[in-house]
C-alpha cells in the first residue's frame, strides 16, 4: 500500500519518523540521533526536515504530522500547550499548522494546574497516551493510571479517556547525572537484579531520597559491597522511591493498578518495583503508541 | 602563650589547621585547600602535613591532633571506625597512632547500623558534635538532635551524651550536581528568599522528591518564572526535603527542636526551613566546635 503519512516523534535527543499508510500501518521507519531538537540551532529544524527527513523517508512530499519537543521554542515553531483535562480531539483542534505550502502540522503539548499549584507540561507523551488509549475503546472507559518511564518520567491519570492530572518525576536525570557526576559514580554498570531489588526495599515510602541514597554509599564503604552494585542498587532505589510517592501526588491511592507505556526494558524495572510493593502493572510499547496516536490525530483533520 | 597542640580538620577539599594554646585557644589558623584528601596521591599525606602544614602553623614539632578524611583509605592511614553508640571517651580510646617518632592521633569515624540495617559513617562531624557538647555541659543531658549541613549533611541523635544514630543525606550534593548537570542549571545564581521559600513550600513532607524536582523547570517553561529563581527556589526544595522527611529516620518525631552546627550561612537556610515547618533552630559555629573537640581529645590522651 501505498505511503500516506509522514510522522515524526521529535523529541530532545533524537527523531523517530515512519512513513505510513492509509491504515495507520508502518512503511518504513528511521531514526535521526543527530535532529534531537538539543542538538538545532535557532531556526534550523525546517530546513532539516525538507533536505534530509523527508527526502530519507519518501520521495513525495506527504503530508506529515508531528510531535514532541520540536512544537517548543527549542523546535520548529510553537505548539501552544492544550491546557488538562484534554482528550484527543483537543489535540486535534490545537494542531499547529507549520507556515508554506506543504501540509505539516505539530500537536500542541499539555499543561496541567499540578499537584501543588505549579503548572507541569508535556510534549510527546500525550501522543503516545492517546493512541495508546485509541487503539482498543475498552481503554477509554473509567479510571487509569499510565505511566511513561524516562528521563522526565510522566505520570497520567486518565478518566472516560481525557488526561485529567499529570505529573513529571526527573527519575531518568537524577539517575544519569548521579551515577556520572556524585560519589555515586561508578565507571562499571552491571545489570545486578539483587542490587536493583536491594534499592527498591531501601526506598521505604519514598520519603527523605537525599538520606535514601546515601546507603548507596555507605553500603559500599560501610559495608564493603561491591561498587559495580552502585548503578543497579541507585536504578532499583530512585524507580523504587518515584512508584512508592508519586501516584498519591495525583490523589490516588498508591495501590492502583499501573499502565506503563514506553521503553520495554524500562518498563520492566518499574514493574518490577511496583511489584515489590504489590501493585499489578501491565506493559505497552511506546512507539506504537506514537504511531497510533500521530495516525489518529491524522485522521481527524487529513485533507 | 605557647602553642601546645596543632590541630587539624583534614577533610576530602579542604584542609584547616590551628596552633591552640595550653587551654585550647587558637593561636593561628589556615587553610590549605589544595590539601583535600581528595587532591592527594596515595601516599602523599604524610610528606605533605610534614613539609607543608607543620612548618607553616609552627617552629616547633607540636604533638597533632587530625579528623576528618585524613582517617580514611584515601588520607594518610586508616583509623578504624567507632560503633555508635559513642561517645568521646570512645573516640579517645581509639584514636589511630601514626607510626613514627612524633606524637600524630587521629580521630576514628563513627558508624551506625543505619536506619534500614544499612551502614551509614561519617568522618569529622563526630568530632564537631563532641567539641559542641563538651563545651557546654548541659549539652550533655537529655535528648538532642544535631544537624550538621554540608555536602553530605549528618544528622544526630544524641542522648545523654552519646551519639546513638546518625544519618547522612546527600542533599548538598544533589544541589551541586544538579544546579551544574541537570536541566535545572543556571548560569546566574542570585541570592532569592522569596524563592527559597516558594522551594521549601513545594517540598511537602519530603516525599516524591523526583517530582516536586520538576516543578521547578515547570515554573519556568510553563509559567515563565525567571530561571534565575532555579538555584534558591532549587535549594529550598532541597533543604525543605531533608529537614521534613530526616528526622523521622532517626524515630524522632519530625517537630523536635534541631540543633544546627556548621557553617553559619547554610546554617541560616536550614533555620529558615524549618522556621517553614514551625520548628525551632538554634546555630551553633562549626569551627570553632571543631577546635574544641581536637582539643578535648588532646587533654584525654596528651603525651
Amino acid at each position: 500500500m501505498t505511503a500516506a503519512l509522514l510522522a515524526c516523534d521529535w523529541g530532545t535527543t533524537n527523531l523517530r519518523a515512519w512513513t505510513l499508510d492509509a491504515r495507520g500501518g508502518v512503511v518504513a521507519d528511521r531514526d535521526f540521533p543527530g535532529l534531537g531538537v538539543a542538538k538545532l540551532k535557532p531556526g534550523e529544524a525546517e530546513a532539516r526536515f525538507r533536505d534530509e527527513v523527508r527526502p530519507a523517508l519518501s520521495a513525495e512530499r506527504l503530508p506529515a504530522m508531528l510531535c514532541g519537543m520540536v512544537g517548543s521554542n527549542l523546535g520548529w515553531t510553537l505548539a501552544p500547550y492544550a491546557d488538562a483535562p484534554a482528550d484527543l480531539d483537543d489535540l486535534a483542534a490545537r494542531l499547529k499548522a507549520v507556515d508554506g505550502p506543504d501540509w505539516i502540522r505539530i500537536v500542541p503539548g499539555v499543561r496541567w494546574a499540578g499537584f501543588n499549584g505549579q503548572g507541569d507540561v508535556m510534549r510527546g507523551e500525550e501522543t503516545q497516551l492517546f493512541g495508546w488509549l485509541a487503539a482498543e475503546p475498552e481503554r477509554g472507559r473509567g479510571r487509569r493510571l499510565v505511566c511513561h518511564p524516562g528521563t522526565h518520567a510522566k505520570w497520567m491519570l486518565v478518566e472516560d479517556g481525557r488526561l485529567t492530572r499529570f505529573v513529571t518525576a526527573m527519575t531518568g536525570e537524577l539517575f544519569a547525572v548521579l551515577k556520572t557526576h556524585s560519589v555515586l559514580k561508578s565507571e562499571v554498570a552491571a545489570d545486578d537484579m539483587a542490587a536493583f531489588d536491594a534499592g527498591v526495599a531501601a526506598a521505604g515510602a519514598g520519603d527523605a531520597l537525599a538520606a535514601r541514597l546515601f546507603t548507596a554509599r555507605a553500603r559500599v564503604v560501610g559495608e564493603g559491597r561491591p561498587a559495580e552494585e552502585t548503578p543497579s542498587y541507585l536504578s532499583g532505589l530512585l524507580i523504587g522511591a518515584e512508584v512508592a510517592a508519586t501516584p498519591a501526588l495525583l490523589g490516588c491511592t498508591g495501590d492502583e493498578p499501573v499502565s506503563l507505556l514506553g521503553d520495554a526494558k524500562l518498563c520492566g524495572l518499574y514493574a518490577r518495583a511496583l511489584a515489590a510493593r504489590g501493585i499489578e502493572a501491565d506493559v505497552h510499547d511506546g512507539e506504537a503508541a506514537a504511531v497510533a496516536g500521530l495516525f489518529a490525530l491524522y485522521e481527524r483533520v487529513r485533507p
